[in-house]
């Protein structure tokens, strides 16, 4: 079918691409890419033939709303758009309003599958009203894996919820891993870790598609020795408590897991100055000081 | 091979049956299966031909042990006897020394994969000196799924130490998954749980055995309405913990998915009736009362 | 001075007696106690003299909400309303920017102190513009136990924002306190749990008032066998972990003791089943069921 | 009363001064401090008329335990022992049953109170038989505040399980003031954050003896900038997590408040390396390098 896609960067160019290799006429734009087919929103809107689909891929917040509220004014009734990037759940009713005062459809897609999905496929959860989804079905089909990859999972807004979901399972998971592979390499019983994880691809309780990319890693730098210790996190593991908090569901691993990235970026954070400020007071321990406090001893 | 195996339960009967099934010559015994072939360790230890190999599938803890210490007695040096229950890393140093006195050889042996392995084979985790391990390579082999599946780990103590963090994983990982559940349970944006859950199979991060087993487990009972929420746990998770704390390893996630478990059993722990208590005495907070004494306000 | 109350529950009713004690000419409202003074905010404002200060003391959300809404239209310019209740700090300045627009003056105002608040005095943060904090300032004077338990915390929201993560500390204080409880009360060490934590009051570093709750609990109730384990939580301690989330701080301390707190309410939480269903599916393990599913198998 | 007391370090010496203030008669061993009364355990024995009460306060582990068994072999039956130090609970019936075999008592004896102790007093909770308790109780009392912060918490072992306990709230509630700090500290609503503290030590649910501490520290250092956030942690900390694991104990904000410590040691912790490595594996994720390796790419 035809679909326009707004947005080129890693993922929108890697899904425009698989989807021409799968025999669709795709007429992208981005601001910035050298690979747009064309100059600006009314270009592409006037490339397409109604009823039109028009899939963002834009940073969440102000570009995608930005991209909407152009789009609503230049589609016409009939028309759908589908959100692919990562909305918190929450902002969909409003995108699906503004666009529904012009007759025009919405439908929330969370897309998994990193720089892996261009070649395997990807996952695809989006929420939607019915008629909606059936219109963009060819290019969620041409996306997934295989037809069972994809996942209609509810009205406007449950694509990125159960998106955001999934991204909570996967932050708990990750650190399950890295934790279990700190304990192998601080223990003394372990002389080659990443043997032992290799070996757990098969048959384990473990085995996993984050197991095999820690595995991979490993294959390609034994000791990790090459990556700092801090580590990002993204909008969807921090709404994935949020929505543990609103609805009162006990979320310790995901949580767990966020939190564990927070503090690795503060080596120095207050809380633990402020530890180490009680223990000094307390007990007269022995903290350790500040270089350059500690420098003006000298 | 040949080869004893002493305890025939749901994992050593299967074991048994495997090797079988792979052209080995397997004695069994156990106190109390009607499987057994034969009456006692004695009888055992006489049907096998030196150099012999015993593999113990006993509970941890004395029935091991007592194990080994009448085996020590009972077998000649150049035998080799395997501990593939689920003792203590820390253990597997005294049974080993208790063996080498008498120039047995000992390999600690952690094996993963439920009741499924029989039919697809079981992840396989030793540890013990080389010439030790070669010896029983051929079991090891027909236990595996295929040959990767097999790991030595690394000295006497090795095998369980890494089954130990493999199953302190397991902990995160189901924690984060059931927590994943609870938030699409509770969500409304999500009318079918199993759906989404099924779709995840395919194409995304958390794609797993243990996903898959959730899913078979939604297809069987698609609420979990069969089940009560008091989850049991088992050695390894604790011990895994203690070598957080040992070797002061951070390992929250793993952490909070074993305390899940305990509280799951105390919906009416100390701790909690110690909340309300102060709860109660600081702001006259209504609480609420035990049955017993509220029943008695009526 | 003058004041206006509106709303006398458990904390209005207290703090206006105080003010009353302490010389205060108190005017209070509202719309179910009999204890009022007045019958609606008309008469209220009526019957209170320019510059007029009015406490809410009201729910938070809508209740604080349309009190305020009303009151901008009632009150003139200089008078100053007191949001005492226990709003977000981020409903404040919506609410400050309703009554500037009538040149009235807000300030948010945390109270902590509970029941023991009338006796004790309250501790009291609040937010605002200095010439407001002022003008209101004998009130908060009546109400602290003592000058310096007052605290201008910053600008309008600080108070409400400060009397939250307050809140946040005492969940982790109390969670701590009742972890420690229970580990006291399951051990074999310890004959008498409320003779050991009396004896805590005294040189030691925990002792807190916190602490002294817990005591005067234990001597009512020497095992807290008259509560239930089900605990409550309340809007700062959820808007505490939200913040810890939006500003990248890790809490987990404070976390843990929401989530133990949402677990107390649910013991048969749909994740505890999820983990026994993944259990008995890769295991065999025997695990608990339902009583209605267990009973259906008898 | 007549005491040995072996060990004169910072809690020793200062405990020797309280007592001596009180005008108990103190003979002080210590391998190294110049303020040490006699040259030797046997100098020391011989100085007290029997029956004696011998103090210590050295280093848990190997120091007190040796110290033990000399002691066994130079004192009289009638005599005591107290074990004023930090030796793990469950060492303490190995010790006194060392001491019994020849006639002599044991007691063990948690001491709190820090340096802060000499002057206002130490919390004492110890665990033995009555009789031995009753021969020492005179030195408690002038080590106590008051009679009141003296615990006899059980039989042998009780004292220093008490005085574990203890110290895991102590770690639990630090963490719960140490993360508010933070937030404080991290919020654009609050410009002065000692002041708040300050003022949290009249009338809030949250005054405590560390909030106190706290509070002084930043008088001292108002943005503790002095300090590193690298943070201590003692046996202490660890055996209460152990313990709650051996007693299927939920234990949330202590172990977090541990984790913590950890975590604080370990700004390169391979866990976090890790979770760098399957996000890079996964996303294409930008993530940082090490120092050392993106050096290399320069």
């Amino acid at each position: 079918m035809q679909a326009g896609i707004v947005g080129l960067g890693r993922m929108g160019g890697n899904m425009a691409a698989r989807w021409r290799d799968r025999g669709h006429e795709v007429v992208g734009y981005s601001r910035t890419s050298p690979d747009r087919d064309v100059d600006s929103l009314e270009e592409l809107v006037g490339k397409l033939a109604a009823p039109r689909v028009v899939w963002l891929m834009l940073p969440a917040g102000d570009p995608t709303r930005q991209a909407l509220r152009q789009l609503a004014g230049l589609l016409s009734p009939g028309d759908v758009v589908v959100e692919g990037g990562n909305s918190r759940f929450s902002d969909d009713t409003e995108h699906a309003a503004v666009l529904a005062e012009h007759g025009i459809g919405y439908v929330d897609c969370g897309v998994s599958g990193g720089i892996w999905g261009r070649e395997n496929g990807y996952a695809v959860m989006c929420g939607g009203a019915d008629e909606h989804v059936r219109r963009v079905w060819p290019l969620l089909e041409s996306l997934a894996p295989e037809q069972d990859g994809i996942c209609h999972a509810g009205p406007v807004g449950a694509g990125h919820y159960v998106k955001m979901v999934h991204n909570g399972i996967e932050y708990g998971m990750m650190q399950a891993l890295a934790e279990g592979y700190e304990l192998l390499e601080a223990s003394e019983y372990v002389p080659d870790v990443p043997k032992v994880l290799a070996s757990w691809r098969h048959g384990t309780v473990v085995r996993s598609w984050l197991l095999d990319l820690l595995v991979r890693a490993l294959e390609q730098d034994s000791g990790l020795a090459g990556l700092s210790g801090r580590v990002d996190d993204s909008g969807e593991g921090r709404w994935t408590v949020e929505e543990a908090v609103r609805l009162a569901v006990s979320a310790p691993a995901m949580t767990a897991a966020l939190f564990a990235r927070f503090a690795s970026r503060k080596p120095d954070a207050a809380q633990l100055r402020a530890l180490a400020a009680m223990r000094q007071q307390f007990g007269g321990h022995a903290v350790h000081t500040a270089p350059a406090a500690s420098g003006g001893n000298g």
